[in-house]
């Protein structure tokens, strides 16, 4: 199965007395391998579409690339292409060829596999969570409007593809600072939709992402923020309630964190600044 | 910090126009290594509390314990106790002694699902993926009732300590056949709420689970139908959606899985013939 979502039977129960059995439509889940000069790297459960994105932007996240020119190549394997088909069939191996310059640098290599809940488990050490941030965000000194960013979650909904039908899919979408969607990623695991969303800017020419709003569905975790900086994007805006570690990485790295973005009212925790505030 | 929660100033903005800075309670975030006989083995983030539980329940996940008596001790460091102090100083290192027993067995990491030539090609990785669960989860013959499961979302909320003052945590409650709730445990991370739950049980001699329902705040995943079968849990009920691995893995297993348990309605995705349908 490759697609985005997939249909099973379920039996629905209304209480009371009521049974019967119906087509449900799921949120696709499978596993990524991704694979850097033919080692494994990592391994993350995803919801397949947007895949060489995803590999993309989770090369930006660890710090492996920073430019599409570090890339020379991204291939989903698909059945029969590289020596044995995969689960339901096809492509669920990402090979990753890194040019000469970004394969001489040291690769930073996760011991654990990654889930769709968590970004961070496949570190070891706590030394190793701390990526350099390569871009200054404190130098970004855009303002966004408070009445501009309201109107941001109605417009990420919209463009949802897939989270109405199933209810199982988060999203992360990259605003101008106008408020113009420039791009929507959707996923189970919401680190995986904002590395789809940043691997499509960073093929795009776009990293860094100076002067934008990445939004995302749910609540805004440490590695979030970590993504956001790590792809240049000064604000980072999410439906639901930040971490108290999101907001101290925040506030050290220069990046304007808003959360609760609920109607015509939100939480700023750091960066109050661009918000004219 | 070591607290569950962790308070911030924040400006509170209310379109048009009112912005005023007030008093935030946030859901904690910190980093917890887990060593195991002085060496690193992973790095989770979790929310600060009941951090042994959440060791052992790792533990038990990951197939490396399954009983009390796997463990000879679990030490969280505190500052200048293990050699290193953490973020923020202390109580972020959890420093696992296994029994002989348990030491003798080969460590199970799932990192390297890196066997073959092709990396991680589908099917072959999903069986890497699913851990040999040590329960025969289709010997479990427990019935729950529909109308029993409907009242246990409201249970859980009622228990949950954090949530309804941050909006940042997911729960996890493991409940008896009649209702009861055994055990509550929050976090960040919902895999790790479930890993609380479930090293509470181990810690109390309670492994594995017959007959007892896990019950989750969010969405249901691979990883949590995985955790749930390790632990030899039959039911696992979601508020939210499962992912279509979610179902597979759960079929596979023997596992009932109810998702969108709401109101009085639910959609049984596994094992319907424990709701007795």
């Amino acid at each position: 199965m490759t697609g985005r979502t997939a249909r099973r039977r379920v039996l629905r129960i209304s209480l009371p007395g009521s049974a019967a059995a119906r087509a449900d439509l799921l949120a696709a889940e499978e596993p990524l391998g991704i694979r850097i000069g033919g080692e494994a790297f990592t391994l993350t459960m995803r919801t397949p579409g947007d895949d060489i994105d995803l590999t993309a932007g989770f090369l930006v996240s660890e710090g492996v690339i920073r430019a599409a020119g570090d890339l020379t190549a991204i291939r989903i394997c698909a059945e029969g292409n590289c020596g044995h088909g995969g689960h339901d069939g096809a492509g669920n191996v990402a090979d990753v060829t890194l040019s000469p310059a970004a394969s001489a640098r040291p690769l930073h290599r996760r011991a654990f596999l990654t889930t769709s809940a968590c970004g961070v488990c496949g570190k070891a050490s706590i030394d190793e969570l701390t990526i350099r941030f390569p871009y200054d965000l404190s130098a970004d000194q855009v303002t966004v409007a408070p009445a501009m960013l309201a109107k941001l979650p109605e417009r990420l909904r919209a463009a949802q593809r897939v989270f109405d039908r199933t209810g199982g899919l988060h999203a992360a979408g990259i605003f101008g600072t106008d408020g113009t969607l420039l791009a929507v990623r959707e996923d189970v695991g919401r680190h995986n939709a904002v590395d789809k969303a940043v691997g499509w800017a960073l093929r795009d020419g776009r990293l860094p992402l100076a002067g934008c709003v990445l939004l995302v569905s749910g609540r805004a975790s440490f590695e979030l923020v970590q993504k956001a900086a790590m792809a240049g994007i000064p604000v980072l805006a999410a439906v639901s309630a930040p971490s108290s570690l999101a907001v101290e990485l925040a506030a050290e790295s220069g990046l304007t964190l808003v959360g609760f973005l609920r109607g015509a009212s939100m939480n700023v925790y750091a960066g109050a600044q661009r918000l004219g505030a």
